[in-house]
């Protein structure tokens, strides 16, 4: 019998997932991307995902304020909707609650709640409340709407890949929590990551042919290599192409820290990565110029399936494993 | 500063939701019933709603299978829908899942799950898998449709209170998982309750002014309030015509234990309590001998604001009090 830990979490979720035989008839897309989406009128898809975080593995109490950790929760499952697409329109919230959270905890939590909410117009539309004597978690799913799905399936050959923002600050800034030293922006990245929901909302309602999209959960190379497995296709990136912002670089300098695998299996960024033809690429630009949001042009597709690889600073190429992303079990 | 428990679950409920400020506009049903709903094209509404199971509050490992496990987690979020008057059609289920668990338990966890949707043509659409180190728990989150929905709001004095179903059979049971004897009946109420799916299904197609509904899952007493509270109205019922099982009356009859406090207060039934006038009553029983499914008058409502009474079998009548339901806390 084969154990969880080797079989990964995606291994675990592919062999249960196959023993599920009904389909709903009008699915455009059960488990396996960021979302499930089907339609619900004319013209309209919903977008569903649900995300959960456990304490002291997804978070400490000790390193994050209750505000904070609200403002994560909805975070991480609203950017889930946006890698989509999507717009997010409510979220369930279910509360595992050991004796140790007090009331006045919570009603932090529930401020971060509702500066989400309020920021992204998402209702908090329901939830559960449940006493959990040994662990602390935080279930939410979010409910979105999309015009336009964009999923991991249609990259193809000759597609260039973008980022939004920059990658590798939420790696690093968790590995600075616990240190001294003023690492806001670093730690900050971490903690209250921001939900590239407006960002999808350019691309969605632009006439920009995006044919595959995921959000950065797991690290840049995991998430590329889902998109690479799904659409068939392989990927080359350029190490000298990846954002970093000054505060990554100037850190990583100062401090001998090599950069490079922050940024390609750090996780937790929460960017966009897509891919589009290069026809689109001036449209692309313009507004995200005109919305003052960092686009990067990271790499390509390319024919050689299933792989990404990297080329290096120095010319050479090499095939980038597939890592198994923040593998808990 | 009060304690959580002091607040209760309801309490901590309305304190956390009123910090929230944001309200979707379309939104015809917030926190505060069994769904939230809200209209997704004319004339169909969608209602949602999530629920957890943690390991020791509510089910230990010893006296259940994975298997039926699987299938109540689905079958008490179905129940949400069922009670609105809808039918399901999508989950999301969360794992938060610890070292001991296994994948050969997961794999007859997942084969309930399967059951379920196979039975109520419901998709498991998508979820989330986490390492939990601490507690087993599982989250699942519901989507389904309703024409008509059924919500707590609308009794009024008059009204006739009809529940499906025997009561007590689950709290009975749940108190005999860890006795010798077979009370496979009375534990299988507990242990793999049937959501009243297809009974929703027959009052929402019929004509039937179901004027509110719930899911007994606090117990009928709390339930009924529930009712009570959101119509700002008062119910009567009677200790004589509370439905028990025949299995349920054998049992307290030989083992010289007070059904009442079973009928009344013992919870998890997941029986559809619901009102409606006396002009309907004869529709009602027609539907359901039709269906073969048991459906009983237990009271009435009353003008006596927010206030449930039972008139005994001697003809006394005494007010209920209004039990807190389950309280982890």
């Amino acid at each position: 019998m084969s154990k969880i830990k080797e079989l990964g979490e995606f291994g675990l979720i592919h062999r249960l997932s196959s023993r599920l035989k009904f389909h709903a008839p009008d699915s455009v897309l059960g488990i396996g991307d960021d979302c499930a989406v089907y339609p619900v009128k004319s013209g309209t898809y919903e977008v569903i995902s649900t995300d959960a975080l456990v304490e002291d593995i997804h978070f400490k109490l000790s390193t994050t304020t209750p505000e904070a950790l609200g403002r994560k929760a909805l975070s991480v499952s609203l950017s889930d909707i946006a890698a989509m697409g999507g717009t997010p329109k409510r979220v369930l919230v279910t509360l595992g609650i050991p004796k140790k959270i007090s009331v006045s905890f919570l009603d932090k939590l529930y401020s971060g709640f509702n500066e989400i909410c309020n920021r992204y117009k998402v209702e908090l539309a329901g939830g559960d409340t449940v006493f959990s004597p040994k662990c602390f978690f935080i279930n939410v799913s979010v409910i979105g709407e999309a015009k336009r799905v964009f999923t991991r399936r249609g990259a193809k050959p000759g597609d260039l890949i973008f980022v939004t923002g920059t990658l590798g600050d939420s790696s690093l800034g968790m590995k600075l929590l616990s240190k001294k030293g003023n690492h806001k922006f670093l730690t900050g990245r971490h903690l209250d990551p921001t939900p590239r929901v407006h960002e999808a909302g350019i691309l969605a309602r632009s006439r920009i042919n995006i044919t595959s999209m995921i959000d950065i959960s797991d690290g840049l190379v995991q998430d590329l290599y889902h998109i690479c497995k799904a659409s068939k296709v392989g990927a080359r990136i350029y190490e000298d192409w990846l954002p970093q912002s000054p505060e990554f670089s100037r850190f990583c300098n100062g401090n001998a820290i090599a950069p490079l695998p922050h940024l390609l299996n750090g996780g937790e960024d929460y960017e966009l990565l897509f891919t589009l033809p290069a026809d689109g690429v001036k449209n692309l630009n313009r507004q995200f110029l005109k919305a003052k949001v960092l686009v990067t042009q990271i790499g390509e597709i390319t024919l050689r399936s299933k792989k990404v690889s990297l080329e290096m600073r120095d010319g050479a190429t090499k095939t980038l494993p597939e890592s198994e992303g923040f593998n808990h079990f």
